[in-house]
């Protein structure tokens, strides 16, 4: 009987984007999957079709709970999740798919208005919804809504992305203010009230992303929308892939103050938390000063946070008081249904 | 606040494939997903992509129960749904996306098998796996394994298909037995026991569907794949869609024996059950013959059952003895969760 991390079940940490997630996907998926243009721990996959543009396809299932929340609903998030995957990947997002499954006892009243969220979002993002389709599950079997977005892009002529691309003495960029959408989800399924509200930060990043790449080119590396597993998933993930070590500023984070204090206060750390509307860049770092000030025409707090260095692919963070942690993938209590 | 035939709250016979599935679209997802380039009530949408070769695109979500059934699991059900939509839309399949929705508590074994089963199937059709995303629900939220798949195909130049193409006098074709599929499913979640034992027919329908093309080209008006709603719906479908009449023989439509007894013992109609690896076919009745016979070295029971006729969008049976009665989209009992 097959086993991962000593139980022959799923658990909900399989689901949290960290070191479990890897573990599925490395030991139950990919020995089936082989195929050579899969690349599953990535998050979209670049062909050419009949010698047109290179497409990008990704795909995205959404499962937050509750289904709206403080700055969107689970119709945003699956249109923004799926364009931002495009985005990152170098694909001015073109066409998207949506598949929904319904459970039983959904109110109708509740379903048109995730129809219309997703429908706004999608104009929004100058994406066309090409193709749809719905199931219903029995209740007890569902979420209310569970929605899966697949998306099609173009991938732009200046991209030049990829793990292999990043090199010592590049830059790390992040976009904005981290972990917003993972609070925002979480203290309203709990009931949390704060003085200042979390809101998500749902948002498509697309025109960020491909002024950024118009702007410089191959000076970008790679580019990643740290959504499950939070911002430090991300960056330990690009050190272990690109096998170099990342040295991060822990005050140069951007975390809004509301959102640290309540994050405090229930024990998380919101380098850990989903953003749905963020980028991480690893940039050539002569560019990175320019790529910032790009950024904050479009961003919310974009800034330099750190380095590449050779190295054996670690994560490390200088904090404030001048001493050096390291860290991992997420690894410990999983926080379900973020998105 | 929003009512679907008399209630403000989903259904399961919202997801029949039916009459309540048809306006459950009409009227809470069109009124918002206004894009010309859908058509949620057809089962793939086609356009350019960058000036290159006509593209295909669908989704399918899965969610049968059990997951495991006689003849296939969902793996092979995933794969050959979306595949065999791309089919009747002329489009030679190429690459999938697969998005999996685990529930806590899945045995692992059962997840491995099912993820070989797709991949094998994948293989069989000659599809790559270009994208995947896996999403852990709590206990309780889910079916144990929910799979949406994304298609994208190659529209072959001889293909010139729609509702707009049917014309009276043409031929209406069935490639092989129906409602093996829905039986199979139903009688093996129920627990029954025949004694010639009922298989679903899962299969692709792609090497059928392209020699047809490249053999016949426009003479082919419309080919499409009986799944929820069954031979009936489909062809009730056809009839209002293309504003002709239908006239089938019911003596001509291939069903098992096997499938039909044990219907009758169910009080249910093979005709609105699920087929998984069949098409019906309209085509210039000139053209039919051929297309039975070059059918005949590919599925299992080819034939003509009917005619178009000039009229209004009615669907007409005439039985063995001589009467004629109208059929319908399916309405009535759903079987939930057959595919």
């Amino acid at each position: 009987m097959p086993q991962l991390d000593g139980t022959d079940e799923i658990r909900l940490v399989h689901g949290d984007g960290g070191r479990a997630t890897a573990r599925l996907i490395k030991e139950v998926f990919l020995p089936h999957l082989r195929d050579e243009s899969l690349q599953l721990a990535d998050d979209a996959a670049a062909f050419e079709f009949a010698g047109a543009a290179q497409m990008a396809v990704t795909t995205d299932t959404f499962v937050v709970s509750p289904l709206e929340f403080p700055g969107g609903d689970i119709g945003d998030l699956a249109v923004c999740g799926t364009v931002n995957d495009l985005s990152v990947n170098g694909a001015r997002p073109r066409w998207l798919t949506a598949g929904f499954i319904l459970e039983e006892g959904l109110e109708i009243a509740r379903l048109s208005s995730v129809v219309n969220s997703l429908a706004d979002r999608a104009a929004e993002c100058g994406v066309s919804i090409v193709a749809a389709d719905t199931k219903v599950v029995q209740r007890g079997n569902g979420g209310g809504i569970y929605i899966n977005t697949t998306g099609v892009g173009q991938v732009l002529v200046e991209a030049d992305l990829g793990y292999h691309r990043v090199r010592p003495g590049d830059a790390v960029v992040v976009t904005g203010y981290v972990g917003d959408h993972g609070l925002a989800v979480l203290s309203h399924r709990e009931g949390l009230e704060f003085s200042t509200p979390v809101v998500s930060d749902t948002a498509p990043v697309w025109p960020a992303a491909g002024r950024l790449l118009k702007e410089f080119g191959g000076r970008v590396r790679f580019m990643r929308d740290p959504t499950r597993g939070g911002l430090a998933s991300i960056l330990a993930e690009i050190a272990d892939s690109a096998s170099v070590d990342l040295l991060v500023e822990e005050e140069k984070i951007p975390v809004r103050h509301e959102v640290q204090g309540a994050a405090d206060m229930l024990g998380l750390d919101p380098l850990y938390m989903a953003c749905e509307g963020q980028m991480v860049l690893v940039i050539c770092s002569e560019a990175a000063g320019e790529a910032v000030e790009a950024l904050s025409e479009l961003t919310s707090a974009p800034a330099v946070i750190g380095q590449v260095q050779a190295g054996t692919g670690l994560l490390k963070m200088r904090t404030p008081l001048g001493g050096t942690k390291r860290l991992g993938l997420l690894s410990g209590d999983p926080l379900p249904r973020i998105c």
